[in-house]
């Protein structure tokens, strides 16, 4: 077992009525001029943006806004970003979004207290010392960015997707509306879905596997995750399972699925070479190349799988025959995947096969030119991780 | 389901080399001068106040000490440490041991800053606006106030034994490492396990109960604490099982597994009157009149204690009869309360039955002289109170 620290800051206030309580949570945390970040125009459409414009009005609180930040977040506008900041006094950035929104204030947050570029932290040439505070109201769950420690920013330079860790930029407090979501379309929902379940898949595929109170809850929040996303698919504003949904959003990636184990995290690394060359949904990504991935490394461990199968799939176990349940519990979760409308392979994520160039391309990005590895369940190197692009495309 | 608010900004360092980190946690937290607190000689005999010592000299840290802290532990002994900190100027409180020793060190820690008596806050008089930083080295996983954001204290007047819970005095850090439980000796393990289970069971035990996250969560809790505790009763220095309760007691207590639901709390309000009157531990109490409490209400509810049956203790479920199966689950934890040693009643607790006047009087003080309900799956009165202290009394 892995020595943890867990340290989940971040106040989460979840429900109905919590949207009425941003500008004084903004207030509390020392806000007094903000930027007010998001994508595109549904945060207008439904009001939201209006709401928090007046609340903030109404407490005195200072507002500029920077719009327009799209899925696969860019470093141009966290540049457009840090320099709207730093012109304006900003000293507290409100994201109201999904992933895609936090993690770009969290950049803009690591970059205007700092001398360089803000590349440097995602190209590995500094680290973090400050950070501005910041807070999400979250509206698509999926990425967990407001508890979690880390962002993915994809730079268009090279279309290089990186991400950057620290403590200090966990959000100060994440607004969570379960109504919000009801809106969302259904392939937006599924992604979410996909990208919960595989921050926990992430940590649950570990090498070390003695945290047993680690596994049960993660095996409860898949289950309960795999149960609720149907009820959604088919009654958008069923509050009680989009609760489940966007509360398991927050638990599946502040740590708490992963205390103790090694993460692996070869799957996200994967997808995102896929999601930087085709610009793809990340969840959907994920989806396509997930089982391929499972199909390659279960042997490494064919009882974490089988468990997998069993407690979180309910698969019968073959107690004679751990491999069978392994591969048996990899094909219900592809089934469950298509059941959402989730590509499983690279064909259906691109609409055609990648090319060999465009895998020897991704898996030369991913192994850094085959100077790393990824993935700790088993280590991949850059023939391995073709391997892997090579199943998810349909091949052997 | 209840819209809720997740805080829990504890940094918890867990594992076996967390205690090296003691002192740099305290100077990052803003500690220059400490006090440590702690109760009995365990602490000292293992050498852990010797390294805490010696970690604070070699960070320049001052300190200054008081041990003695009692189970139940006691106003005098927090008014003693609000003397001796105002006195030496202490900024940071440190304590090391269980939830007697934390507890002890959050109602210091509220007193000192404040200009009354610090039992004002306990009965109710005074709500606490600051406090002084705190931090748990924590020897004892049961009441898992490292994480929680309450404290129980007893006022030796009249032996009342009451709370107060504000967010001022979460810890700022816990350190734990499992070993240092080897030593806890099996009733006290025991009763930790029953209290840990018991801070599930309150929350799960709720009239909400539409947040499915929340239960599957809780019972993977209670299962693992369950299939643990024979194991460390057999084996003392079973890292791997040691490891899990102690995560446990953390997080069964930090809010996580009652997310969306009301709290119940009667069996812990019904046994903080016997463990006043009675001084016996906390976690024992707690076993001797909880399935008093259950046969008592569960017609409330009789499919919420059917699932527990059958997800926490694998009673096998009567689809026919939920009302049966709920009786076998109730069955069932009173067997595993007595196979780790603890009573399931009051005879079994003190050694002989409560006296007639001695119910009265619980359910008297329990219920503020009758002007006070406890419980929310059901309500309780004083004449419930009462009937069901008689249940545990061996009574019908």
């Amino acid at each position: 077992m892995k020595d943890f620290t867990y340290y989940t800051p971040t106040e989460v206030v979840f429900g109905r009525r919590s949207e009425e309580r941003i500008a004084r949570l903004v207030r509390r945390y020392g806000g007094t001029k903000v930027l007010l970040h998001y994508g595109g125009g549904s945060a207008e459409r439904s009001g939201l943006l209006a709401s928090i414009r007046s609340q903030l009005a109404a407490e005195g609180i200072g507002c500029v806004e920077l719009g327009g930040v799209v899925p696969n977040p860019r470093l141009s506008k966290v540049r457009e970003g840090v320099a709207l900041c730093r012109a304006e006094g900003v000293d507290f950035l409100l994201a109201v979004g999904g992933g895609s929104v936090i993690d770009s204030a969290k950049a803009i947050a690591y970059g205007i207290p700092y001398d360089g570029d803000v590349w440097d932290f995602f190209a590995g040439q500094a680290q973090a010392e400050v950070c501005i505070p910041l807070g999400a109201v979250v509206t698509i769950p999926a990425a967990g960015s407001e508890m979690s420690n880390g962002c993915v920013i994809t730079n268009e330079e090279g279309w290089q997707k990186r991400g950057y860790s620290s403590q200090l930029a966990r959000c100060r407090f994440a607004v969570m509306n379960p109504e919000r979501t009801f809106t969302l379309p259904p392939y937006q929902t599924a992604c979410g879905v996909t990208d919960i379940l595989m921050h926990t898949m992430e940590r649950y595929f570990s090498p070390e596997v003695d945290m047993t109170l680690t596994d049960a809850i993660a095996e409860a929040l898949m289950r309960t995750v795999i149960d609720a996303a149907p009820e959604v698919l088919a009654r958008p504003d069923d509050y009680r399972h989009r609760a489940q949904i966007m509360w398991a959003g927050s638990l599946a990636h502040n740590d708490l699925t992963g205390c103790g184990n090694v993460g692996d995290w070869a799957t996200h690394h994967l997808e995102h070479e896929l999601s930087a060359l085709f610009d793809v949904a990340h969840g959907a990504g994920l989806a396509a190349v997930w089982g391929s991935w499972a199909r390659y490394v279960y042997r490494t461990n064919p009882a974490r799988f089988a468990r997998f199968a069993v407690n979180v799939l309910h698969v019968e176990n073959d107690f004679t025959d751990p491999e069978r349940t392994a591969l048996a519990g990899i094909a219900a979760m592809e089934r469950f995947y298509r059941s959402i409308g989730m590509p499983t392979s690279i064909p259906e994520l691109i609409g055609r096969p990648a090319t060999e160039a465009e895998i020897v391309e991704m898996a030369r990005k991913c192994s850094l030119d085959g100077s790393s590895t990824e993935g700790s369940f088993r280590e991949l190197d850059r023939a391995d991780m073709e391997a892997v692009y090579r199943l998810a495309n349909g091949g052997n």
